[in-house]
């Protein structure tokens, strides 16, 4: 999702203390740039923020990454976070599909997707999903331990569930209708109030299984 | 689902001969009593026979089986299958509950269940529902290579689905709302038909895995 580039961004991005720029500073070294020995918890597609903003607002005892790969958006995000002191979470300029280079491998406890692009529209975009298999190949060797998917799109929901399946992960807690399920605590994404009268909002949580199929 | 006995169920359960009922003459010897070498596929709790009706015609390459606990529902369905012409079909009066012991392992090469009882308004009640873990282990047992299963029943699919993942089988072909898929063959239960009004109708196929998870 692509919004008018406002003349306030790049100076959001400069200067905003939330916004991690230089890669040296923060590649690998997460955990050391918080500066203190809480989890680590990432969402990858933020948008506008509001979603990481309140979840890390609830929770002070986990440090909060999240990346975007559109640069206002990105901007308009962190200056919401500034506005309503968010607690322990920075930002990252980055498209996924680049990789996740600047995360090594354990420094992540627990991967948020919300409402990614269905990329629903040909087959042959399947690939471009973020729970397809090739990006869960890269959430193992992260070694993340869980990720907690949501969607409102049909299409990306059904394969990834079958992604989840194909590569040996544990699914659960699966609701195919989160507004009308008991979920304690929904923290919705801007898009997800939005959209979620037209339709059902699914979400999972998923966890890398080793095994051995034989 | 109970109906109305009616007087003459008892008679069309001693004299239709597709209701298979002396257990000796099929216990362990399913193959051998068709006569033939065709796969055997097999339904559980099929209603009054609708989908398996239709589908023993228009695949007169498989011999088929279905179960149902209830006799009046059982001799109606074997009565519509002598009227439809139905194709190689047979029937056999038990409840999945006390196990099937009358199939041997590798006689069944296709399980489908069907808008089976999702036993959904208490909890303690999951793990009678006939994709419950235990249940698949039953399956396994019996080396059935894939089922078919199809609900409307939300909280049950959503179970089933942790079930199979929990057990390790690979699900695919996931449909969270068939009858707006493109699923070139859909035959549907006079259930299925009566209540996909109310809401989508879920499906999936799901195949047992050997694997060993560490």
């Amino acid at each position: 999702m692509r919004t008018r580039k406002k003349k306030w961004s790049a100076g959001e991005l400069e200067n905003n203390p939330r916004i991690l720029r230089d890669e040296k500073e923060y590649d690998g070294r997460l955990a050391e740039f918080f500066g203190n020995s809480k989890l680590v918890h990432l969402e990858i597609g933020c948008g506008k923020g509001r979603f990481i903003i309140e979840t890390s607002r609830r929770h002070p005892e986990i440090n909060f990454v999240a990346v975007e790969r559109d640069e206002t958006i990105l901007a308009t995000a962190a200056r919401r976070a500034e506005e309503n002191a968010a607690g322990s979470l920075v930002f990252i300029l980055a498209d996924v599909n680049d990789g996740l280079d600047f995360i090594k491998p354990s420094e992540i406890s627990r991967l948020y997707i919300n409402f990614c692009d269905p990329w629903s529209r040909k087959k042959k975009w399947a690939k471009r999903r973020l729970t397809h298999d090739t990006f869960l190949e890269l959430y193992e060797k992260l070694k993340i331990p869980e990720i907690f998917f949501k969607t409102d799109n049909r299409i990306l929901f059904e394969s990834s569930l079958e992604s989840f399946s194909r590569k040996g992960w544990l699914v659960k807690n699966i609701s195919l209708d989160l507004h009308a399920s008991n979920l304690p605590e929904n923290i919705m994404t801007e898009y997800e109030e939005k959209f979620s009268a037209h339709g059902p909002i699914y979400r999972l949580e998923a966890e890398p299984r080793k095994l051995h199929i034989i």
